[in-house]
């Protein structure tokens, strides 16, 4: 897991101004909006999630990051992400960020668990989005 | 100042999961983020702006945004930059940002103060930033 | 307008670690979200605006602030807030910010239109919410 | 570690407009903005960190929540902080988050190895801060 190729899904991530905290590094909060952000667009737009008007929204239950060497805006990053375990109704999405140099510089995962909005109780990964997902299970 | 075209320069910004507040749009706050983060990495990449160890630093000291239709993520936005005014020691941003349709969706601008970090009083544009701001005067 | 007395209505406000940005102060786009966390506390608070299920809601369509002292984490700030301007479906809102030593350090506006969320045109502020407003019209 | 009473530090946090995101909770990244400036601010007050001109700083290398209860705004926290692991260079935060009513709601940590700026290489915790630290050691 220390190579962009150990991810089958990429995505380029740009830094922003104020990711970088009063050390002049990105503030270690941020890399899990990128963690967010990554996983977001995935399931928007290959997973068909609706975020505006969908019965179904995906909860997070548990997130973790360990931080290896330091990012910094300006700076474009390269994220990969695989899903580490695919329930029936929830997943497991393990990030890493890159550097320009291709080392690694961030890794993490996150929990979702899918609930319906009306009952808020679990529900099963609708079957496009599972479709999606499946790719991604390494 | 209503296209991409009235705008000498431009970045493509990228947005996150997180900036779109509660009702499912881009919140108003993070459009100042999206202008910042644009005109830092151009005083970086093109006016040698050194932010971790430059003497000279840039103060914003008042900035505005007119809202005009909504962006919302995931979504890709071109950032059209201008120079209103370029003083001695002040520069005046405009910017607007367009969507995928190049319609405008927000124009705004900002004002930096440069000053030196050591005496925090306002000093000239170093001289290759004021290079790069002057080729942005429209 | 330099003095919170100048203000009806008041919160404390708390910053946060990470509004620092690398110069060590408060990042500029930070202030909005001040503002934005004061007005829709009061809104809320005091009209009975129900930002989850209301058919209400208010939409910024242009927004200022001027900044006059630096603030900084850790730093509990004083705002101020009064109305500038009341209409039938629209109403400006005043901003300030102070420090400790009650000086002024920021002032800002921000402007609501209020729409239906069905239809996305303008609708008349609700009776509750244009009662609390009233109320700090200055 | 359920309740306040298990942790020997508290803070009030206070929640902003936008840490909702569009499904109207407070978005999972905004947790960890929590623990970070509720850690920093017990660092600076109680344990005289410097993060302007100190020549130690705290790097995060490891982070983590888990989120029990949806947390809202608007709404006003109460953050418990114990010290799992107090190391030579490095400590372990831990953190917990309760709403109104005493729910536990999220808990996390993270870990901080302290460098010196001018090497970036880790250095024992200053005296000052590790006696500020001990007291929370539990």
């Amino acid at each position: 897991m220390t190579q962009p190729s150990d991810y089958p899904h990429h995505q380029s991530v740009q830094t922003r101004w104020h990711d970088n905290d009063i050390y002049g590094h990105v503030n270690n909060v941020v890399y899990y909006s990128y963690f967010d952000s990554v996983v977001n667009r995935f399931l928007i737009e290959q997973g068909g999630l609706d975020i505006h008007q969908g019965e179904v929204v995906g909860f997070v239950v548990e997130s973790q990051c360990r931080y290896l060497k330091p990012l910094a805006y300006p700076e474009t990053i390269t994220a990969g992400l695989r899903v580490g375990k695919l329930g029936n109704s929830s997943v497991r999405y393990e990030l890493a960020l890159f550097n320009a140099r291709q080392e690694l510089c961030a890794a993490g995962y996150f929990v979702h668990v899918f609930v319906t909005k009306a009952s808020n109780t679990p529900t099963p990964i609708p079957e496009r989005l599972r479709h999606a997902l499946a790719a991604l299970v390494c």
